[in-house]
């Protein structure tokens, strides 16, 4: 069995950032896969642009390395991979720059009628210019959408900022705000899960719910993105968009319908109904942390301040929040976030945990009643795991164990999931929005982000130091830990 | 893994009819497997006691036929086989004469500490001669059980008076009323998934349930039981018993603990809850049926009155139900129960239907939503499989498909599920009778039965034909379908 594949209309996408990581790493190998797949109309092109000196087939011949790189071998077929190479064109612009601009109008001419792409792979610093000037060149077609990477500013202000300069030239039906995880196969089954099955949302409340966690783990440092990391840190950096948004797809109302104005409707609720953490709760509701020397798989690791090169750094590289939402549906119930770098693995989950049996009706050598617990991995692999405790088969009495059940693919059916860029990006060519962040949304996030970042300088605390392998200062544990419970894969 | 294995104190187990079909097809097999397993201390024995001229020799001869032609090969283990039926043993006896009983008296003499099991298989007619006999013979120990087969009567008088007659030898705690359908592992995996998840619980009930079906059906005819059957009839054979008794099950309350008297004070609650169904109310909630000449799996089959060589009968081979149970967890639900002779396969289920989402978010290109459905398997395999929409993997929209998560064992681990009997037999030997009916449970059963055999007599009407090999005459889904609702096996 696959997927059925419906093509969508013939684009022509421009890169800015073309030569950039992300551009490499991602959203060309995702292109590849589409185009694979058959989704991609042969008129389609993809246009690089940076400041960089290149002609169309140095363009080439840097990308299939990149797929090369970045591709399984059995996913690379010879021809699909020229027919993806011959879409490629390439275009030097210095985008801050009025100059240059021509030549990407004419790369585009005969193209008007065609969906045109904008993707801005760039610094955010580089929005508002950028789409100026796609305005002054007359870029700018009805069909035209622009794709905005994060971060969307660092503090309300600056992302009000970005949003006005890409507002001015953009609808915002035609800002496509991307948070990679929404795109997350996993996020989906949620929506699924949540709104095509009675027995779950009679249960999805404060009455059944006992708490949410949400983790975002990852195990590499900084990366040589230390400059821009050191004036970000994780709650910037994670917990203003992934973190928040993946709550929101946890915590929101059934939308009417599951489309682009419902659905961020209901997100925005949720954002909004974000109890505020600020002055001196912020010591017991937020745990800020950063890396020292340590080891991830035996492998020893440097620190941040090393990662760094300084001497001294109050930014943090870990963050976990107990944040609440407060209405009818979720009174009491905490849902605890954290993020970091160099954690043990690279693992993102977002954990719902029931409440336990009120009585058990078993005898003691039954064992223990685990509670049931839904498990929605989203990296580095994608599940949706829903713990049930069963009897364990037998002629002798009643014994219980858990059984982890597999929401994602029944018994034997096994695909290939595609990656969030690839269905992100062909949701920006059909123009469909719903799994982007609206400016509402955005600004919700950082207006619920800012008080902490104010209370943090008010009350000032240096982060707490963790080794490089662990899963962030003990602190964190004690912030779950008061209330009764346990970060998730303690108990794995 | 392995269950544990607990061994059971030392037995004497004297079976009453112990060269009938049941002893050597059910009985015998069961008591090998646990006694492969090791649960049988090595002083335990066994002793078939029935009219026929046998010594020990040759009912070992004939117990070891039985398990050659029961067990498959790769499960009989020569020294096990010996093992087994040197414990064996075999007492000529007319249980209606008072006189030979001296013999089994010589043959427990020593025996009297050990637990002592008198098992039943007999017609029931005998039930009360036997235990008195034993009484008479001194044989009945204050460590001594009965086990009594069914049918307990053919109405509430009869029942009634069995019921007399055993308890006027055996106190109740003594007496163990078997329904192997509650001894199946599907059937104890019902109560875990009930009282061990927090998930199902709040959703069991009226508000969150549509309806419940319940199927037992058999593919084969009277098969010699002709006689007997002539004068029985589907309703009291199979929906007086197993039936009600798995009604109970899942309507019942969720007991203080899981023991006989809690068990069962919530399964007779569910039996006094019954909606009584009388007078003109059987032509719309019941349906009887009786198989005509037809084909199972392409092989012709002679109609019932050719199976009992008669040239008329009213006696009905199919029975289909709409109980309702009057309180407060179930107002207004159905529970369709149906058994039936000649079905296309044999196959017992239970299922329980919940409610159709009240509104879908999906876009119709989604596909239907269809209702959750946990499905609880008997026979002949035992399964419970939930069945849950999930969102189809694939890098387009949303599309829905059902997930079918087996919930009986996780992923690839896989074991021999015990037969009924095996654990029925040792539940006795141990004195639980927690998963056997009280004489209570029988006698409320009758209550709710007989009025329905009653308006049956007074609002005469044949029995409707339906040919072997169907589900049933079409009035049976008739039955479900003036409801708006589908019997299961229809859909898969």
């Amino acid at each position: 069995m696959t997927a059925r594949i419906i093509p969508v209309d013939p684009f022509e996408l421009v890169v800015f950032g073309g030569t950039g990581d992300l551009t490499l790493r991602k959203l060309m190998p995702a292109l590849y896969f589409r185009d694979r797949d058959g989704q991609i109309p042969p008129q389609s092109r993809i246009i690089g642009v940076s400041r960089t000196e290149f002609d169309d087939e140095a363009y080439r011949e840097r990308v299939r390395g990149a797929l090369y790189r970045h591709i399984a071998s059995e996913d690379l077929v010879p021809d699909v991979l020229d027919r993806f190479c011959s879409r490629l064109h390439y275009g030097p612009l210095d985008v801050l720059d009025t100059e240059g601009w021509g030549r990407l109008h004419t790369a585009l001419a005969g193209g008007d009628r065609r969906i045109r792409v904008f993707y801005l792979a760039t610094l955010p610093e580089l929005f508002g210019p950028i789409c100026k000037n796609l305005a002054a060149a007359q870029l700018v077609t009805p069909d035209a959408r622009v794709v905005l990477e994060k971060p969307i500013g660092h503090d309300l202000a600056s992302a009000q900022r970005i949003n006005d300069e890409v507002g001015a030239v953009f609808s915002e039906n035609q800002i496509f705000r991307i948070d990679h995880y929404l795109g997350k196969e996993t996020v989906q089954n949620l929506m699924a899960l949540r709104f095509a099955n009675y027995l779950f949302e009679p249960m999805w409340n404060a009455a059944a719910i006992d708490h949410v966690q949400i983790t975002v783990a990852e195990s590499i440092g900084v990366e040589g993105r230390g400059g821009y990391y050191d004036k970000t840190g994780a709650l910037r950096d994670m917990a203003q968009n992934h973190l928040l948004q993946l709550l929101c797809l946890v915590a929101m109302e059934p939308p009417k319908i599951l489309d682009k104005d419902a659905v961020r409707n209901e997100k925005l609720k949720v954002l909004s109904a974000l109890r505020p953490i600020s002055g001196r709760e912020v010591r017991f509701k937020t745990i800020r942390g950063q890396y020292s020397r340590g080891a991830i798989d035996g492998v020893p690791v440097p620190g941040y301040l090393e990662d760094i090169g300084a001497q001294t750094s109050d930014t943090e590289t870990f963050v976990a929040l107990k944040a609440e939402v407060d209405n009818w549906r979720w009174g009491g119930i905490p849902f605890y976030l954290r993020t970091g770098k160099r954690m043990p693995l690279r693992a993102s989950e977002i954990v719902i945990q029931f409440r336990t049996i009120p009585h058990s009706i078993f005898q003691p050598e039954a064992g223990e009643v685990s509670a049931n617990r839904l498990v929605l991995r989203l990296q580095p692999d994608e599940s949706v795991k829903l713990l049930l405790m069963t009897k364990d088969p037998g002629p002798g009495g009643m014994r219980l164990r858990v059984a982890p059940l597999n929401l994602s693919y029944a018994e034997t059916f096994k695909v290939r999931y595609p990656d969030a860029y690839e269905r992100l990006l062909m949701d920006v060519v059909r123009g469909n929005p719903t799994l982007f962040m609206r400016r509402d949304e955005v600004e919700a996030a950082w207006t619920w982000i800012e008080p902490i970042l104010e209370a943090w300088r008010e009350n000032y605390e240096p982060p707490k130091l963790y080794p490089a392998g662990s899963w962030g200062p003990p602190s964190a544990i004690a912030l779950i830990g008061r209330d009764g419970r346990i970060w998730h894969e303690d108990e794995v």
